[in-house]
């Protein structure tokens, strides 16, 4: 069988399938046998949830079953892989990952969405001067978007404390209306991101990063009363398949 | 890591992702720690086309290469599996991947999407006497849903050949507007599911088998005009879950 892209899913599991949909769209194909191989490895239960083990130090870290899962697709054939969680980028847990894999002598090559989502943004025309970020908690509080931005050369706005906690971790997180718990997207997850996008632009952003995977399947949109929102997962998606089967990439759609 | 679901997907691709979701979606979770192990391995490129091979001799037999997927995800941890193509059905493909399986000792067990669709609709209550079935030319021609529910006591009604060749095949294979080339559905493949509906209804259907995993894309209501359509990608998720992991299935929607 042919060079397969992996995925590393189930944090959360709607995100993969978004991510796994993203590369599907990006494709340029016609017909069942024009789309790519791709395999996704979803084992939600396996993996404690990253927020809590970098901020709280709740449960293991989440590289054991990140590196397992790896190691998987590897045997599956896949040659490269994206992990389709933001707070899974954080040096803690992807550093651990990475030497793993070094040391193990892995061939499969790991897509890093943060780094890649930075070069999208340096590499668009009319690049924005002030980035906004939307995340979990564990990636505000390490500044894993913020410190790469701003090495990047960009100005940098973040969620406030009353925005983190009122908006945007309960948009993740609530069992009562959150992304990880409702799909698709509720009303209050859809209105708290877009609420949260206008704090930071009044806070002067031209551009907000929706760094948590489950944000835009709750706005989906690239553009919010003249914000651009950008998606990682989409740059991802895209960049997966840069990796592999460049000509098969689709130009872009927005 | 725990036993987890298989997806023999890419056939076609969005079709393997919409089981992937049903699953997602069936299952009660409230946080990614409480969702299934599901793995997908999506090989479209190594698939030939089902309906060219059973009905018009092109290409090698589909089961050869569904067969070494299945065996991919016997490796990967998947105890359980699913095919999200109904063609891929027929018995010259599946009891073929069925007798290598046995033969090669594989302890991977494969869920009959088209038996367990049929248990569904005798286990309904106030169950429809005629069902109406839209497929692709190679199902309709085998009468591989035909045969199986009339064995099990209803009538039959399947598209006459216009019906087939101006609305139905094309809405899955078109290269202009199909299914298969275009995500997310298109207005008109919307419309000719719909106007095919409307035919087997003349007919005196009263359930329709959307019995291409490409046709609930397009259609993913459950009700047209009084006429209940039945979506065998759902069925085949709920049942998957019932095989492997029961106590987490989700009450169901509809």
């Amino acid at each position: 069988m042919r060079e397969a892209i992996g995925i590393v899913g189930g944090m959360g599991p709607a995100a993969g399938l978004d991510l796994f949909d993203k590369i599907v769209k990006a494709t340029d194909a016609r017909s069942d046998q024009e789309h790519l191989p791709v395999i996704m490895v979803s084992h939600p239960g396996d993996i404690p949830d990253r927020t809590e083990y970098l901020l709280d130090g709740v449960g293991s870290n989440p590289a054991d079953a990140i590196y397992d899962i790896l190691r998987l697709l590897e045997q599956a054939g896949a040659t490269v892989a994206g992990i389709p969680c933001n707070t899974a980028h954080a040096p803690r847990i992807l550093d651990d990952v990475l030497k793993r894999l070094d040391d193990e002598g892995a061939s499969i090559r790991l897509i890093n969405m943060i780094n890649k989502t930075i070069q999208h943004l340096r590499g668009q025309a009319g690049e924005p001067a002030r980035i906004g970020v939307l995340s979990t908690r564990a990636v505000r509080t390490l500044r894993i978007y913020a410190d790469a931005l701003e090495a990047a050369g960009f100005d940098v706005v973040q969620a406030n404390d009353e925005v983190q906690d009122k908006l945007v971790s309960p948009v993740i997180f609530s069992r009562e209306y959150g992304l990880k718990a409702f799909a698709p997207a509720s009303e209050q997850a859809r209105a708290n991101v877009l609420e949260a996008v206008e704090h930071l632009a009044d806070g002067g952003a031209t551009a907000v990063i929706l760094g948590c995977t489950e944000l835009p399947l709750a706005v989906p949109e690239s553009n919010h009363h003249g914000v651009w929102l950008v998606d990682p997962t989409q740059v991802l998606a895209r960049s997966l398949i840069e990796e592999t089967y460049p000509h098969k990439l689709a130009a872009p759609t927005s």
